[in-house]
C-alpha cells in the first residue's frame, strides 16, 4: 500500500508477549533509511550509533517557506494509577497513519528519566506492539540530552554557592579586581556576560576602572539571600536520601553550610527551557534570565548575573536538536525533552514539533503527547506550549479506557501491584455510564480550545462491546467530534487504522480559531481562577505564603507568564479520591514558584514528590547484560 | 610523501596563536574518512556526530589473529604547576609519525574531566599546533562516558543507603518475601544475581522456600556498617560544597542521616574500572565487585551484594567502546577512560590500547601517555595497566623541559598566575645540568621495566642550545637510548620528526624482557617499599589507620592486588618542595584504601583532593555560544 522503503508491517501474536520481547523481535532499521525517507540529507543530522540521531535545528531555517502539516495533540482522562495507555496509543495512532493509511507521520515523544527504569516503573517507550524501538536506547542515556541538562543544572547550582562563599570573604575592590583581571595588554575589561549584569542594573560604563565604589559594590556584590534559594541540584537517579541534604561541611567551607536538595534531573528548570525553546538564541536568553533567587534587598538573581548563562548554553548546545527513532512498524519518531507534568508542563519539546511539521508537510501528521491527564497536559499544551510556539493543533485525542470510566462511576479503588477488582474484569456498562462524566468534561474544555476531539478507546480484552458503544455514545453526546475503539497495543497500527482515519477527519474539517483558555494580560490569581474553574472549582483559596509570592513575582515584574498548575493528575480536583467530574470545590494554593527562563508561574495544589526512591527491591535486580551478545536483559 | 587520504600538513604561524583560534583554523574531516583509514566498515563503529565515533569493542576479536604494533608510553619529569607538555607531546608525536615518517599510529588518550573545563584550568587537548579536534566536543561530554559513570556510580550509592533503609525496618522474613516475589505462576523465585550472593555465602539452595532462617538472615541482611561504607557520590562539576555534606534529612527518610560527600566523577573508581577492563564480561565481573564498605561483621559488601552489578553494567555498556577523533594533522586519536592518577592510576583505557595496536599493525605505533610524572603515571602503567592487559611497550618518552630542570637544579618557585622568574627566561647552564638528577632518576627507573628510553625535550622559545645540549648529554650519560628537542607546539608534527625517527629506533631495537617493579606475591606493605625505594626512599612508616587498614586488606584477600601510590607529582617524595631527587626519607603513609573492583590497593601518602572547587572568577565568565554559528567560544 505505501511506497516507502522503510515501512513493514508487523506479525502479532496472541496474547501479547512481553514489551521486551516485541522489542526485540523486531531488527530496527538503520537510522539513515528513516532520514532517508524524510528527506533529510545527512548535513542535516548527526548519526549517533545506528539507530539514533540527533535531527539538527537549522532544519526548520531552511524549510522556513514550506507549509506545515496537521498538528494533534494526545491527552487523557484522568487516569488510574496504572495509566490508560497514552504513550501506547500515540505510537499506534502514528503507526496506523504511516504504515497503513500512507500518510507521512512523524511522533513526537518525551524522553524518559533514567533514574525510574532502575525502580519501579519500566520504560516509557510504549508497549505492545506500539512502541518506539530500540526500546533500551530510547531508556537509557539516549543521546546525553538528560546528562547535559544535569551537568547544567550542577555547575549553576555550584556557580551560587561558590560565589556566596567569595562574597564573604572579599571587599567589593578584591572582587572586581578577581572578576576583572588586567587582559595581555595589562587592561582590566569586563566580560560579555557582566556588560549584560551592567546593563540590568543601568550602569552604562564600559570600563571597571570608572565605576564609583557604589556602582562596583552592585555590580560584584550579588548578595544573594540563603533563604531564599530556590535552585536545588539534580540527579537522574531515584536516590531519595538526597531530597534533603546540609552542604558545606568541609573545614575549608568555613562553616557556610546551608540545607538544600536533590530533584530527579527532569525537573530541572533546564528541562523546562529545553521543552519550551525555539531556537539556539532563544535558549541562550532563557537560561540565562533563569532566577536562583533573590539578593537580600529582594531582587531576582539570574543565571546571568552569576556569569554562567553562556556556559549553560555551551553544555546544551547539543541537547537542542532532537534525536530520531523509529516505532516498531518503521514510522519516525523525534524524541526530545520530558520535562515534569506537574512543576512543570509536561510535554515535549516545541523545536522536535516545528521540524516534524515541516518534515511531513501539508497532508502529513505530527502527533505529539501531552503527560497526565488532559485537564493538566492538554491544557499546558495549548496555554504555554502552543502559545510559545505560535503553532495551532487541528486535533485533540482523548484516550479513554473501560476500566478508567469504571473508576470514575464509582468503581472499587485501583492500585498498582495489586489485582483489580472483578467490577474491571466483567461487564457492567452502567458503571461506564457513569463514569463518562469525566470523559464528558475533558471534551468540553478540549473542545473549547478551538480543536476537533477524537476520542480514542483503547481496548482491552476484557472490554465488552456494549461497554464500548456507552462510551462513543457519551462522547458524541459531548461533543467530540469521533469517538472509535482501538487495539493497536495487541495489533500494532492495524488497531488503529479507524483511529486514524478519524483523525485525519478532524484536521480536515476545523471549523473554529484557537483559543486560549486566558489572556496572558490576566493578574496571576485571574489566571489560576481560570484555570481552577476548568476542573470545575467554585473558587480559589490561597495560603498565607501563595499571597506573599504572588505579590513578590507581581512586583518583580513576572505577573505576564502563563501559569502551570502543580496538581495531582488522579482528579479535576486537588484530592485524588475525587473521581468523576466534582464540583463546587475550591481549589487550595499552598504555593507559588516560578521558572522565570522557561517562562511560567507554577502554583503548588498540594506536595509535590520531585525525587522518587528505590522500593525494597528495585527493578535493576532483573537488569543485566549478555555479555556474549551484548544485549540488555530484564528491562521492562 | 604519505600514500594516506586524511593526513594534512600544517600551514603554521609565528607567534603560535592561541589553542582555540589554532584548532578553529582547520575543518575537522568526516570521522568516517578517519575510519576509513584504519580499514574500519561501518560495523565496526558508530558515529556521533560528524567528527567523533564510537570503535566497538569486537575490534578486538576480530582481528585477533593479527600482530600488534609498537607500544610506546609517554611520561615526564617531575613538572612544574604550569605542566611540560606530556600531552601536547604525544599528540606532535603522534603527528610526526603520521603525517611526515608515513606510519601507521595511533594516539590514545584520556578523557578530560568536563568539570575542570568551567573553572581555572582549560582543556586538555594538548596545544600549539599539536591538538585533537574539535577541542571543544573533546572536553565537553564527548560520548558520554563520564555521564554514564556518574549514573551508575549513583545508583550504587542510592542503592546504599535505600537498602540500609528497608533493612531497618523489617523482618528478615519480609526482606525474603520483598526480594523474591512470586513470578507469573505464584512462585517465589532468586533473581540470578542473587544466586551471585548465596554462591558466595556458600549456600547452595536454589528456592527461597528451602532457606533455614539463619540463612535467610544471611542472604537478605547485608547489615552494613554506615562507618564502614566508602562509596561516594559524584559529579562532572567542580563543586566544593559538596565535599561534606549530610544526607537522609527530608522527613520520610526517619532520621537515618549520615556524613557523607561527592567526588568529582573521574575519580569514581568505575572510571578506573573502565580504565583496566579487558572486555564486557571482565567489567561486569570488575563492577559486581566493587566493595562499598563492610558489614557490620568485617565482611567486604559488593555491587553484587546489593543486587545492582548487572545493571551499572547496562549503564556502562556503550562507554566501554573507545571513542576514535583526530588529530590537528589528521591522524586518528582513540580517547577513552580519565582515572585520577593518584587515587587511581592515571592512565587511559586497556581496551583503547589494544584495539590501536591492532589497527596500526606490525610496524605501526601506538602512543599512549601516562598522567603525572614517570615516578607515577609510568610506573602504574607497567605495574598496574600492562600487568592487566599483559601488553609489552617497547619505547618510554620522558618528556622534559629547561624550565622544570632548572627548577629542579635550583631555581626559584614556579607558581601557576605569577610571571615566570628570569632565571627560567635566560640561559643557565649550570642550572640545568644541576636539575637533571631529577631525568636521571626518571631514566634509570623507567629503564628498569626493560624498555629503551627516549627523552623528548620540549622546547620552548628563550631555551638555548647550550642548555638543550646539556640535557641530552645527561640522558645519554644516564642511559637513554636517545635525547631529542622537539617544537611540535610550535610547528606541529614537523617539530617532532626527529622524536619519532628516535622512538622508531627505540622500538626496534629492545634487548630486554619486560619486568615489573614486584611481583604481587610480595605482601602489600612489600610492594608499597619496592615503590618507595624507586622515589629515592630508605623506608617507609605507616600510620595506624594504615597499619589497620592493611591488615583488613590482607585478611579480606586483597594482598595480591597491585599497588597505586597516591602521591604528589611534584617531588619524587612525598614533599611537594623536595625537587631535583631526594634521597633517605621516610614515605609516610597516612592511610590505605583499595578499588576492589578496578583491581589495586592504594595507599595515601598525604592528603588527595578529589573535588575541585571554582575560583571567584571561574572561567566560565568568557565561555558562550555564538547563537550564529553556533560555534563555541571563550573555550581555553
Amino acid at each position: 500500500m505505501s511506497s516507502s522503503k522503510t515501512l513493514r508491517k508487523l506479525e502479532v501474536v496472541s496474547p501479547v508477549p512481553a514489551d521486551i520481547d516485541i522489542a526485540n523481535s523486531v531488527e530496527p532499521l538503520h537510522i539513515s533509511k528513516i532520514a532517508d525517507e524524510l528527506n533529510l540529507s545527512s548535513d542535516h543530522y548527526d548519526p549517533y550509533g545506528k539507530y539514533k540521531a540527533k535531527v539538527l535545528l537549522s532544519v526548520i531555517d531552511e524549510l522556513k517557506g514550506s507549509k506545515d502539516g496537521y498538528y494533534v495533540v494526545v491527552g487523557g482522562i484522568t487516569p488510574t494509577p496504572l495509566g490508560e495507555g497514552k504513550s501506547t496509543t500515540t505510537v499506534g495512532l502514528c503507526q496506523a497513519l504511516g504504515a497503513y493509511l500512507d500518510k507521512k507521520v512523524m511522533t513526537c515523544l518525551r524522553q524518559p528519566s533514567q533514574g525510574p527504569t532502575f525502580g519501579i516503573k519500566g520504560g516509557a517507550a510504549g508497549g505492545g506492539y506500539s512502541q518506539v524501538i530500540p526500546m533500551d536506547e530510547f531508556n537509557l542515556h539516549m543521546t546525553g540530552d538528560i546528562h547535559a541538562i544535569t551537568a547544567a543544572n550542577n555547575l549553576l547550582a555550584a556557580a551560587i554557592d561558590t560565589r556566596m562563599f567569595h562574597e564573604s570573604s572579599q571587599s567589593d575592590k578584591a572582587l572586581l579586581n578577581r572578576l576583572c583581571p588586567p587582559n595581555k595588554e595589562g587592561k582590566r575589561t569586563f566580560a560579555d556576560i557582566m556588560l549584560r549584569r551592567l546593563n540590568k542594573l543601568g550602569i552604562s560604563k564600559s570600563i571597571p576602572g570608572d565605576l564609583t565604589p557604589q556602582e562596583i559594590k552592585k555590580l560584584v556584590r550579588l548578595d544573594i539571600d540563603p533563604e531564599s534559594i530556590t535552585w536545588r541540584r539534580v540527579m537522574d537517579v531515584n536516590d531519595r536520601f538526597l531530597r534533603k541534604i546540609t552542604v558545606g561541611q568541609g573545614p575549608e567551607e568555613k562553616g557556610m553550610t546551608r540545607e538544600t536538595g536533590f530533584d530527579i534531573a527532569v525537573a530541572s528548570e533546564i528541562m523546562a527551557v529545553l521543552a519550551l525553546t525555539t531556537s539556539l538564541s532563544d535558549m541562550r536568553e532563557r537560561l540565562g534570565k533563569m532566577v536562583i533567587g533573590n539578593s537580600k534587598a529582594g531582587d531576582p538573581i539570574t543565571a546571568d548575573d552569576l556569569g554562567v548563562g553562556g556556559a549553560l548554553t555551551v553544555l546544551m548546545k547539543d541537547a537542542i536538536n532532537p534525536t530520531l527513532m523509529q516505532t516498531l512498524e518503521g514510522t519516525p519518531v523525534l524524541v526530545h525533552a520530558g520535562p515534569f507534568a506537574n512543576i512543570a508542563h509536561g510535554n515535549s519539546s516545541i523545536v522536535a514539533d516545528k521540524i516534524a511539521l515541516k518534515l511531513v508537510g501539508p497532508g502529513g501528521f505530527v502527533v505529539t503527547e501531552a503527560g497526565f491527564g488532559a485537564d493538566i497536559g492538554t491544557e499546558k499544551f495549548m496555554n504555554i506550549k502552543c502559545r510559545y510556539s505560535g503553532l495551532t493543533p487541528q486535533c485533540a485525542v482523548i484516550v479513554a479506557t473501560i476500566r478508567a470510566l469504571k473508576m470514575h462511576g464509582g468503581g472499587p479503588e485501583v492500585v498498582a501491584g495489586k489485582p483489580l477488582d472483578r467490577a474491571y474484569l466483567t461487564e457492567n456498562v452502567a458503571l461506564v455510564e457513569a463514569g463518562c462524566v469525566n470523559l464528558a468534561r475533558h471534551i468540553t474544555n478540549t473542545k473549547a480550545y478551538g480543536v476537533n476531539v477524537v476520542v480514542a478507546v483503547n481496548m482491552f480484552s476484557t472490554d465488552t462491546e456494549a461497554e464500548m458503544t456507552a462510551v462513543r455514545n457519551a462522547a458524541m453526546a459531548a461533543g467530540a467530534f469521533d469517538a472509535v475503539v482501538c487495539s493497536h497495543h495487541a495489533h500494532g497500527g492495524k488497531g488503529a487504522v479507524e483511529l486514524g482515519i478519524a483523525v485525519q477527519k478532524a484536521c480536515e474539517n476545523v471549523t473554529q480559531p484557537m483559543k486560549f483558555l486566558y489572556p496572558l494580560e490576566f493578574s496571576i490569581k485571574e489566571k489560576i481562577e481560570a484555570i481552577a474553574k476548568s476542573y470545575g472549582a467554585s473558587g480559589v483559596k490561597y495560603s498565607e505564603q501563595a499571597e506573599k509570592q504572588i505579590e513578590m513575582y507581581s512586583k518583580q515584574g513576572f505577573s505576564g507568564l502563563p501559569i502551570c498548575m502543580a496538581k495531582t493528575q488522579y482528579s479535576f480536583s486537588d484530592v485524588a479520591s475525587q473521581k468523576g467530574s466534582p464540583t463546587g470545590f475550591e481549589l487550595p494554593i499552598r504555593d507559588v514558584k516560578a521558572s522565570i527562563g522557561a517562562g511560567f508561574i507554577y502554583p503548588l495544589v498540594g506536595t509535590m514528590s520531585t525525587m522518587p526512591g528505590l522500593p525494597t527491591r528495585p527493578c535493576f535486580f532483573d537488569i543485566d547484560v549478555d555479555t556474549t551478545t551484548g544485549r540488555v536483559l530484564g528491562l521492562s
